[in-house]
């Protein structure tokens, strides 16, 4: 069977009419799922079978931070597919050390060795449960706005409200509130004891017993649900009230990792290391399902004496292990996370340029080409353009933005009322511009809204 | 970057160092991990770096129905990433398209929509929470001797002892035993309610309200703790209490399905239809991460008028789809369903001719090529070989004769006191008599240890 067969038979309407009887997407009524077919992709640009073009300013699900289908990404995994494709966890193979001595390379601080999953959810739910084998201590803090996989006990450390249609959730997990500057929780005072950190945790910890809490497990930079980059300040923090009381801290980067901040991990922006980092998406762009759990020294050497009660079928699989050697080898050649900093600079200052056209966007946030544009329905009352975890007709706007988008080949994406602008970090100059362009355009139905409400 | 250019670096040595210092190995102490690196591998055969060649008989982690290397596999997965390595799971793409199609035409009954994962766990977790939400309803009923993964909440559902070092688990999970007829609990009186299935279930949800269950999920042939495949019309008896009662029947098929046991599901040989079907391990043979769960015409229709709550960055990776696809027709074109019947005969007339001259048989029990092996202190009391969960000098036996196998060449696995024996379904008639021979030997080893207890 050859590609050129399957073209044949398998044309556009096939695939429309296979994908809307057999295939149930990810988080949806299936009756409602109209879903386009896609031909191709290449770089910062992927294509329907109609000759539509969109620029992916979402990398997918901000996953594909080295764009869609990388020459060098697509001969490293035909030339390891001639090689091995699987082998079994309790071998040694070479793409999965290779990737593990890159991985403690790469990764900030005394990070050291690393269990590969088969993506993030599953290196969260791992992190947890070795920190409360290593601590012997039971509870977890999480926040509110994270998102941190959908199996069990990754949604169990989810804020976001898809985990309401989890619960009962396993028992154990602890919130706080994220540092949302712009709408405070605690009402900002200076110096907030929210967005501060430590306060906010150290309040929690007092009524929880600090001695019954294994691990605080935050996005570095909270992603889908506000893109929300923490204060000055503040994961030092954090860090320190961990310290103080033997909480392990953990930060997942499943986002924000892997160049998408300017920098090869979001908390190298803070100079705060993490005594467990799980990273997955931009790990390997998700060319191969692939996570990754990596721990510090103190935990690498708990683990060379006691036992690791985890695993999968697919754990440090070599296709995939091999993807993520070729992804840091790229990022490093191509100078990936440099070229993510300049064109996350050339990003902000065309969003900033908005800003004054603009009246709807309230607040513009982010690091790298990780950046949030908030939406408001009046700048000074600071009222969102869209409640929180709205449907339906309350909605609307944020919808008819990205579908206005859309229109104009511009690929988006909104949770609540932030637009989330995430391109692929191999993008350039002029890409950057033309979406500032088509931004500049559909911010008008933005203002519109936020005259009419 | 070429492969040679690798080879040159990447040695034996090297891959054992970095193995050793950089990579976390599941369910082990790492300090004890001393992995071998393994070179390559085709069809039934792998070998390590020094020119020791082993034959498969445990398909890895009983996922390579395919064995290794199999080069229409490599070919489709190498022409899938020169087209598309992924696209966000809410498009509609070819491979996943086509996957979906091929899994309800593959699927006994009406099983139909598709939802894929990366793996067995997820795809257990998604059909959990799903049967919560269609039946309204909280409890789960699982086995014993079960595993079904390794998140919080496929631990809960397993009946392994890995679960105790994940507890505590999500609530919510009832245990019933498996009818496991050498060593029935309920002392295997005729009939025997355990072993016949409806009575024991009917007694548990006596306990428990039938109103309050959602489902029960089952290993269709119990496989890692123990090989125990149903008595007639036990599954029979199991659906018609499930349909009493409204409560869904999940089947994990993760190891049992795609011509494990001869047929293309193992459900296939009680002629029972899940209401959800749970695939992995041989769905591709694990050349990339992927798993399934396929849900019948109800449930389909369900989820047409309802949202569904699951989702994954990798749902349907295209990849991985595209595996799946290739897998399934090569599974057509070399009647690979058919050979594992027939080599699981051939391997079986073996086994039963090893019985006869080895006193430490105590029962040799399976379908197709998933047989195990039951080793006993003495046939008459049936005492355990070694006892369950046995580890240190209790557990020795089964890993002398372990390593005995392998120094001949043979890859076998054990747990407890049964030895599994999974070669691919690709294998033949040589290479299982060749198997049977080192056996033959190497149950030198169980009958001593069986003599001298």
């Amino acid at each position: 069977m050859t590609t050129s067969d399957v073209a044949s038979t398998w044309d556009a309407e096939r695939i429309r009419t296979a994908d809307k009887e057999f295939v149930i997407h990810s988080w949806s009524n299936q009756g409602a799922v109209n879903a386009t077919p896609i031909a191709g992709g290449l770089g910062a640009w992927f294509w329907d079978y109609d000759g539509n073009r969109y620029l992916d300013f979402q990398s997918q699900l901000v996953n594909m931070n080295l764009g869609h289908q990388h020459p060098k990404m697509v001969e490293a995994i035909q030339a390891k597919a001639a090689e091995m494709c699987y082998i079994g966890p309790n071998y040694a193979e070479r793409s999965r050390a290779e990737l593990a001595e890159l991985m403690a390379e790469v990764t900030p601080g005394d990070l050291k060795m690393s269990f590969f999953t088969t993506g993030g959810a599953a290196a969260n739910e791992n992190a947890i449960r070795l920190a409360r084998h290593v601590t012997g201590r039971q509870k977890v803090v999480a926040r509110y706005r994270s998102y941190h996989g959908a199996t069990a006990g990754a949604i169990a450390m989810t804020g976001d409200p898809r985990r309401w249609h989890a619960e009962p959730t396993p028992s154990g997990v602890v919130r706080m509130f994220d540092p949302y500057t712009y709408r405070c929780s605690a009402g900002h005072p200076d110096p907030c004891p929210v967005c501060t950190g430590g306060p906010h945790l150290e309040e929690i910890l007092q009524y929880e017993d600090p001695t019954s809490v294994a691990a605080v497990i935050l996005e570095t930079v909270t992603g889908t649900n506000g893109l929300l980059p923490p204060p000055p300040g503040y994961l030092q923090s954090i860090r320190e009230t961990c310290d103080k009381y033997g909480i392990l801290l953990i930060l997942d980067e499943v986002m924000a990792g892997f160049g998408r901040t300017g920098e090869w991990f979001a908390c190298d922006n803070y100079d705060v290391t993490p005594d467990i980092l799980i990273t997955a998406k931009g790990l390997n762009s998700g060319y191969v399902p692939l996570g990754a759990m990596t721990v510090n020294e103190e935990i690498s050497g708990w683990l060379m004496k006691n036992k690791f009660w985890g695993g999968q079928t697919y754990a440090g699989h070599p296709l995939a292990c091999a993807s993520g050697v070729a992804s840091i080898e790229i990022m490093r050649e191509e100078k990936i996370v440099e070229n993510s900093r300049e064109m996350g600079q050339r990003l902000r200052a065309g969003l900033d340029g908005l800003a004054e056209r603009h009246p709807s966007i309230g607040e513009i946030r982010g690091l790298g080409l990780f950046q949030g544009v908030e939406l408001v329905k009046d700048r000074s009352t600071r009222e969102p353009l869209v409640p929180f975890n709205a449907v339906g007709p309350a909605a609307a706007p944020m919808g008819a933005i990205v579908a206005a988008a859309k229109k104009q080949g511009l690929y988006l994406s909104a949770n609540n009322n932030v637009l989330r602008l995430t391109p692929p970090l191999v993008i350039g100059a002029e890409d950057i511009d033309l979406a500032v362009g088509i931004l500049d355009d559909v911010l008008g139905i933005a203002d519109e809204a936020a005259a009419t409400a």
